[in-house]
C-alpha cells in the first residue's frame, strides 16, 4: 500500500484537520475541578463521533468519574492501540493568558504558526495527530495497514482514578502487540524521541491545623502556634543545603546513570543555558552535583505545587489562621517505591510537627517510574520510521514528567509502549497561552502514517 | 446633672439602642477591599445622620481613600474627643460562618446574650457606646455635661492611609484635652480595663519571583528555582529554636517589663491555659522563657498573616509556580523602630535569596508601640467611675492588638489618649462569627456615661 499518496493526502488536508482540533479544543475539559464534568462527557462524546466518521467502532464507556473511549479498526498483522487523554488542566491564573483558553486561534508568530489554547499540546493537539494518520489512510486505502485500538483517558490530569480497574476489566479487549502513546516531546525541533525512560510521581497534600479557628494576630500572635510558620518550617527541611531531599530511605532504588546512556546524554546537543533562559533562570536550582539534563531524565525530585492559608487577598488583614496547605509532589525513578515513600513523608511531617498541631494527609498516591525494553525490534522500526520525517535521526531519551499509564500498560496488559510525541521545551503546558506548533501537529501526523507502514 | 436618670434611660432605651446598632452593622462597610468602597460611603453617611439626630454638628469629610466623620457638641468645662472607626474586616472565609456576616442578629448563648455580625465588637458597636451615652445625656439633660468632639476613621483596617494627613490639616478642630478610644477588651467579663500599653505594627508583603511563568513541575522541578521553597526557607528562618526572631537588631529598644507592672500583672487572674484552651490550643508557642501574658502584652512578634502561590483549588496540578506571597507582620513594643526593622527584613530577605529570584516589598509601613502618661489625673478619675459601675476595680493593662491611632494622636496633636473598651476574649473579632455580648454594649454604654460625669 502507497504510502506517499497518505503523505500526499494529509498535506492537502491539514487546514480541515487544524479545524476538526480547534472544534475539540473549544471543549472545556478540565477534569480536576468537578464543575467541568458536562464538558469532560462533552469531550468524549465528540471523539466517538469522530472515530465512528471514521469507520471505527467506538462508544463511550462509563466510569465512576469521566467516562473513557474505546475504538476498534480492523486491519492485517500487528495489533496497535493507541492510548492519548482528552482532558485538559484547569487554566487559572487566568489573567495570565492572551486570548481566552478555551477559544483557541491559529497564531502567526516569529517562531511560526501555532495553534494557541488550552490541551493544544497537552494532549488533544498530540492524539489528534494519531487520529489524522488513521484518516489519511483510510481514505486512501479504505483500511489501515494494522489492527489499531484506540483508548482515549478522561482523568489523566487528576490522577486516573479510574483507570487501573477498566484496564482490568476490559484486560482482553485492550491487550495488543505494543501500545502507542502520544504524550511527549521532540528532543529539540530539528530532532525527534522515543522517550524510553520516565519518571514517576507521588501527589501529596499536607493540611496542617494549628488553633481551631481563625484568630487575631494581636491577640494571640506569639502565645498560639502559627501554622504556616509550622508549614514553612516542613517545606524547608525537605532539602538540605546541596539540594537533596532529606526523608529517609528516599534515595533507596534511585541508580546511577550507565556510562553508556551518560556519554549518549553528553553527545546530545543540550543547551542547559537556554533551557533556564527561556524561563527566565540562568542558575540550575537541583542536586549541585548534576547536569540539569540528568536532573530532569534520571534523578528524582521533591517540588511545591501550591501553598495557601490566611488572608491572600488585597490589604493586609492581620489574622493568625488556623489552618495551612500545601500541594508537594515528588517525581520518582528506578525502583523508589511510592508507598514507602509516603510514609517516609507522614513520618518527617509528624516529627517536625509541634504539640496542638495536628497533620493530615489527604492524598498520598502514587506511581512507579518505568523504563522500555528498547530491544523489542519494533523500537528500532519506530525509530527509523520518525527518521525519514525529520531533519535529524531518532533518539532515545528521557522525561521529566510522569505518564504513569505506560508502566500500567506493562503491568496490567503485558505490553511495552512507544511513547513518541511532538511537543516542543516551549509549550507552555500546564501554563497561560499554551501552544501546539503548526508544524508539529503536521510533521506528527505525517510521522504516525510512516510508523503505521513501518509497524505493518 | 443627674446621673441616675441618664443611666435609667439608658436601661429604657437598650432595646432601641440594639436597634440602631443593627442598622449600622448591615452596612458592608469592608475597607481593605476596593469593592466596598460605597458601602463605606454609606456607614459614613449613616453615623452623620445619627449624629445631626443627636444635635451635633456632624460633617461627612473627603479623603483620598474612605471618608472621615467629624462632630462637636458643645458643652462646659474639659473638651473630650472620641475617636472610633466604622470600617470592618474582610470576612473570609465565608463558608465558616454561621449567618451570613451582614444580616446581624441577638442571639441567646450558653453566655448570655450577643449581637453576632462583622463589625460588632471590632468596632461599630463599641463606638456606638459612646454615642449612645452622649443620647441619653443628650435627652435627659438636653447638653452633655462636657464639650464632646467625635472623629469616625472608615480605613482603620487598611492601614490608615488617609489619616496622618487629615489629622495635621485639622488638627485645630480636631484637638482636645484628651482622647477617647472604644476599641480594645476588658481584662475580664467582671474586670474593666484602661489599656496603657499598645505595641506598634509592621505589616509586610514578601513576593518571591523565580522563572518568568509558570512551568511544569515535570519539566522543570529540580532544575529551577520553586519561589514557594525559597519562601518557606525565609519564613522558617525568622524565628530561632527558642522562638526568638532572629532580625539582626529586632531586639533593640524592646524594654524589659518593671518589677511593679511584672507583679501587679502576675496578680490579674489570667488564665492561661484557658486563653488557649479557648481556641483548641495547650502549649505557649512563643519564646519559651516569656508567660503568654507578657508575650501578648510585652513581647515583639513576628508571625505570617498569609500565603499562597502555585495551585491551591482542588485536586492536584503539577506546576512550578513563577511566584510566592505572603503577608507577615511584626507586632513592636518599647521604641522599636518599624523602619529600621523594615530595613533588616528587606537585607536578611536579600541574603536568603537564591541568584535568579527576586523578591519584592509591596508595604513595608509600620507604627510605633506606645504608652499613656496615666500620671494624668483624667486617667484616675475614669478609673474610678468605670469601676464603679463593673463588679470588680478596673485595671490599667497591656494590649497585644495594635491602636497606631493612640500614637498619633500623642504626635500630632498632643494629646493623651483614654484606650477603654468591653470587648472580651470570645468575640471573635477579624473571625467568622464575630460578636458582641449585649451586656459588653449596655454596661459599655452605662460606663461611658459615667465617665462623662467624672470628667465634667
Amino acid at each position: 500500500m502507497s504510502l506517499a499518496k497518505v503523505l500526499d493526502l494529509i498535506d492537502a488536508d491539514i487546514d480541515n484537520a487544524l479545524t476538526r482540533l480547534l472544534g475539540l479544543l473549544r471543549v472545556k475539559s478540565i477534569s480536576t475541578d468537578p464543575a467541568f464534568a458536562a464538558d469532560c462527557d462533552l469531550a468524549a462524546d465528540w471523539l466517538v463521533d469522530d472515530l465512528t466518521t471514521l469507520g471505527f467502532t467506538a462508544s463511550k464507556r462509563k466510569t465512576p468519574g469521566h467516562p473513557m473511549v474505546v475504538g476498534h479498526a480492523k486491519g492485517p498483522g500487528k495489533h496497535l492501540m493507541f492510548y492519548g487523554h482528552y482532558d485538559v488542566q484547569p487554566v487559572d491564573p487566568l489573567k495570565l493568558w492572551d486570548n481566552p483558553p478555551f477559544e483557541p486561534e491559529i497564531q502567526d508568530t516569529p517562531n511560526g504558526r501555532v495553534i494557541r489554547g488550552r490541551g493544544s499540546a497537552d494532549d488533544k493537539g498530540q492524539l489528534m495527530t494519531f487520529v489524522e494518520a488513521c484518516r489519511a489512510w483510510k481514505a486512501i486505502h479504505g483500511t489501515l495497514p494494522v489492527k489499531v485500538s484506540l483508548f482515549f483517558e478522561g482523568e489523566e490530569e487528576s490522577g486516573s482514578p479510574s483507570l487501573i480497574p477498566f484496564m482490568r476489566e476490559n484486560a482482553e479487549e485492550l491487550k495488543a502487540d505494543i501500545a502507542l502513546i502520544c504524550d511527549t516531546g521532540m528532543f529539540d525541533p530539528r530532532t525527534p524521541g522515543i522517550t524510553t525512560m520516565l519518571r514517576g510521581l507521588l501527589a501529596e497534600e499536607l493540611v496542617i491545623t494549628g488553633p481551631d479557628k481563625d484568630l487575631h494576630s494581636g491577640m494571640f500572635g506569639g502565645a498560639a502556634i502559627n501554622p504556616i510558620r509550622v508549614l514553612s518550617r516542613i517545606i524547608a527541611g525537605l532539602h538540605d543545603e546541596t539540594g537533596r531531599i532529606t526523608l529517609p530511605g528516599f534515595y533507596d532504588g534511585v541508580p546511577e546513570l550507565s556510562d553508556e546512556i551518560r556519554s549518549q546524554w553528553q553527545n546530545l546537543a543540550f543547551d542547559h543555558e537556554r533551557f533556564l533562559g527561556d524561563v527566565g533562570l540562568s542558575v540550575p536550582a537541583g542536586e549541585q552535583d548534576r547536569t540539569p539534563l540528568e536532573m530532569i531524565w534520571s534523578r528524582p525530585t521533591c517540588e511545591v505545587n501550591g501553598i495557601s492559608g490566611g488572608y491572600e487577598g488585597d490589604g493586609f488583614k492581620t489574622v493568625l489562621p488556623s489552618k495551612a496547605m500545601a500541594k508537594i509532589s515528588f517525581r520518582l525513578v528506578g525502583t523508589q517505591d511510592p508507598d514507602l515513600i509516603h510514609q517516609s513523608f507522614v513520618a518527617y511531617v509528624n516529627s517536625m510537627l509541634p504539640a496542638d498541631c495536628k497533620a493530615d494527609f489527604p492524598l498520598g498516591h502514587g506511581s512507579k517510574a518505568s523504563q522500555m525494553s528498547v530491544g523489542n525490534p519494533i523500537f528500532e522500526a519506530a525509530r527509523k520510521a520518525l527518521s525519514d520525517e525529520w531533519p535529524n535521526p531518532a533518539a532515545y531519551i528521557g522525561c521529566g514528567g510522569s505518564i504513569p499509564i505506560a508502566g500500567l500498560f506493562k503491568e496490567i496488559l503485558g505490553m511495552d509502549a512507544l511513547l513518541i510525541g511532538f511537543g516542543r521545551e516551549d509549550d507552555q503546558i500546564h501554563s497561560p497561552n499554551e501552544k501546539y506548533d503548526v508544524e508539529s501537529f503536521h510533521k506528527g501526523i505525517r510521522s504516525w502514517a510512516r510508523i503505521l507502514a513501518a509497524l505493518a
